[in-house]
């Protein structure tokens, strides 16, 4: 079924919702869902609705100029019209662990995602078998201090080339730089293996050990400029004990990383996911 | 703050939300939560939407019937109208188990539930004075096989007497009547100390133990002619392993029951649970 | 590195402890795990414990013999004795759901679990080339009312020929005759996709679905002649909401399914279960 | 039944388990739990076993001495003996906030927890009709920074003249002193409203929803001289969604912290935490 997913937000005021779903109902829209949220500190409204193409009595090329007019500018709002057809494109990221990777593409394999992959990149060759099995293009582009600006412009040139509509970063060992993020604000999706914000940067399940914490997790996120402190989308948590050595906290950890990593992906792909300022409004 | 909550459920068709958001709107309603589901399966329709009364154009005592002359006859709908003052009123059934009371008392003493609790029963003396700690009244109505149906016309009494809107279960060992609960329709919740619909009936937690279950849990629900049966509200679980006595399990599940029956009674409360048919909505 | 692990149950009495541990400590064995659950309702006493093979003052093939004599015989107790080498050789039963199967195989070639998958038997050619992907041999063997005896007979003699340690069902829609499964005790290990004892049978998310219930799970357990109803060896559990259909739940459980596998597979591997009665202890 | 309690801790080495399980053995002693770990990183070895004292060969003032001559200091071990009777006795500390100290008494009051409080110490008189409730003796000592000094030294002097083991802060808004601290090494249980490491310090559900995140948690940690940094006894979390407002994480979070304060408080009561510097051993 086609649909069309339209994402709001303004300042709050009266009758929002009244003249959306006028506007939807006036066009036979046969609603599928509509989801409103009101954050009070700061007095936005944000709305997610989406409906069936069909029998929209406006065409899909003509729907985000009429609701521009019809709605939108009376009400000073910013809005996004998405359709769920064709398919995004999604670009993944990796380096040398398999699980995220493994988990997103047997999804994608099943048809559990609606999604394209026209291509994987990677700073390592470990993972290109892999890839490869899942008849997706490899770019192998290794990455060190003094090349890291040329490597960026050769993975932006690829995505653009590929049309790449965002990027997971599954478990990809790099940071990337400013100016990379600039092209891809809030389409960039990072796992972090922690529980955000304790044990930002490196090597966290270590740090998680060394703290003796008895729950590990592992946080979803937009990425921004400062390291690890974008938008938070999905977090998951795992029990550990005494007996939990750093190599059993990684391996616990990594089943927690591949669900959080995943069902952010989703929530992206079915535009569920309006961020603002550095937080997110889910409506799953 | 006042403010009125509108419980709607109709057969599923275009234009609803409009026209519930344009009656809002037209009244100078500022909206506070609004949500709504379609259950495709049978073609249904459910909302729940609240506002603040205060600068409603339409008086509190004319609201309903203006709702229905202007908005639900036309989409033949049935809704409830709430108001958040004064408070529901509710009656504790308890016997001889301390835990769910305490934590239902606890959050009462601290403003956390907004409730009158003008009375507690209970077929044993037991609890009689953690409940008149509180200041509340309590009724002692011992109860056997010679004497149940005129206890039960005795408790109706009572509850009527103190105009009770919703009663609460909290470990009462007694099963109701199918005319006591008549009387109350998806208003006596109970909870039942499994995981529904795992282990119905007596000593579920032995049962359990008997299984090898490795996670128990328990079940708030609405309490039908069917026993442990009813429409399910709330539930969780908690983690047992191979060491863990008949008796450990009693005291892991006291956790997980007080918490889910104190989640049921708040959703209850709020107004934010919509039953039909066997099962429910809970817009949290 | 090399080691040893012991897995002894008998009648509860006093210095079980004192005896292995003795044992152990005389022939310089250095301990690396010891646990120990008695079950008081049946006055058994379980117990695990595993030690470095390199530094041990008996030779591999003369612990059991030599055990048996100094100990086990005295105590009246039965045990049995594993190594990590050579690793455990694991079948695999799969149909069409791809997710549980993919699960394993990624953790199989990263090299997390420590076991030889010498073949996947199928009753149909959907996962051919997700098996073969991975080097595997995959066996087609179709199977219906009237073949099913002989389609068994054949996969006995398959696991035979390939000297096939334990199987695990992974969404394997067939049920095994008692006669297959009389063939592994407690070797064979199935996910059943509903939090166990509710829901056995065919379709239990539609069944979850039906009753209203807030959580699914997913069940770990050895096969027995009776239907869903071995003992258990893992269990998780996801919430789910009103708006959630009965294919999200499907979707919503499988991550929890795959997880509940691979524990369970893990803990097998790792000899951590001891199966008795109905029930398992897991040391985990 | 009475019981002895021995927590062993020692640098690794072979033979521990046996000479520990020989001398109960030797001495009739009928083991109930017998637990061990080694922490590899740094070479220490812990334990703890527990057995029955009735048929026990030495009297119950000899078995330190005993233990002591015949295994502790052959192998150079720290260790510490306890019974379970006469019940240890527990100070609780509250400020405002009720949630804690409810559960933690009605946990008292039904005979869950097996301890004595002499008796609880505020510096609001907020709560004092809920602990003489209760018939606990209530001592009201308001704290500022001119007295501080001198209302811990009134403090210690109550808890010395109650005879009091080990001290439970059940939301005590007061930081308390280097000094104090030191009186009470890992005898001192606060319960900190996040996960820590994140968010130590004030206002932490205020701060982890400035940060988004979806999951929060709390923190039952041993008081040390640093801020919210001492050994963490146990964690839990609780899922949080965008529409929660501040005071809903305060509501959410508090059914978390009391569940784990009161985790705390019974692993400790039970002597089931061995804590070596930053951290936990807990055979639960």
């Amino acid at each position: 079924m086609e649909k069309a997913i339209l994402i709001i937000q303004c300042k709050d005021q009266k009758g929002i919702v009244a003249k959306v779903s006028d506007f939807l109902y006036k066009y036979q829209g046969n609603i599928l869902e509509i989801d409103q949220h009101v954050d009070k500190e700061i007095g936005m409204f944000f709305m997610r609705a989406s409906w069936e193409l069909e029998s929209f009595a406006i065409k899909k090329e003509q729907i985000a100029k009429t609701f521009e007019i019809e709605v939108s500018r009376l009400l000073d709002m910013k809005f996004d019209l998405y359709f769920n057809t064709p398919k995004p494109r999604m670009a993944l990221f990796v380096s040398k662990l398999s699980h995220c990777l493994f988990d997103i593409l047997s999804r994608y394999y099943s048809g559990q995602l609606e999604v394209e992959i026209p291509l994987v990149i990677s700073n390592h060759l470990d993972l290109k078998p892999v890839v490869t099995s899942f008849r997706i293009p490899f770019y192998y582009l290794p990455v060190d201090k003094s090349n890291k600006e040329n490597v960026e412009k050769e993975q932006i040139a690829l995505l653009k080339q590929h049309k790449v509509d965002f990027i997971v970063l599954a478990r990809y060992m790099q940071i990337l730089s400013e100016r990379f993020i600039q092209h891809f604000p809030n389409q960039v999706i990072n796992i972090h293996h922690s529980f955000l914000p304790a044990f930002v940067g490196a090597k966290p399940y270590h740090a998680a050990y060394e703290r003796g914490v008895k729950i590990i997790g592992a946080t979803a996120h937009y990425v921004t400029e400062e390291l690890d402190a974008g938008p938070i989308i999905e977090q998951e948590v795992a029990r550990v004990r005494h007996h939990n050595s750093p190599a059993d906290l990684v391996q616990i950890g990594q089943d927690v990383e591949k669900v959080v990593l995943s069902k952010a992906i989703k929530y992206h792909l079915e535009r569920k996911i309006l961020a603002y300022g550095n937080k997110t409004v889910i409506f799953y």
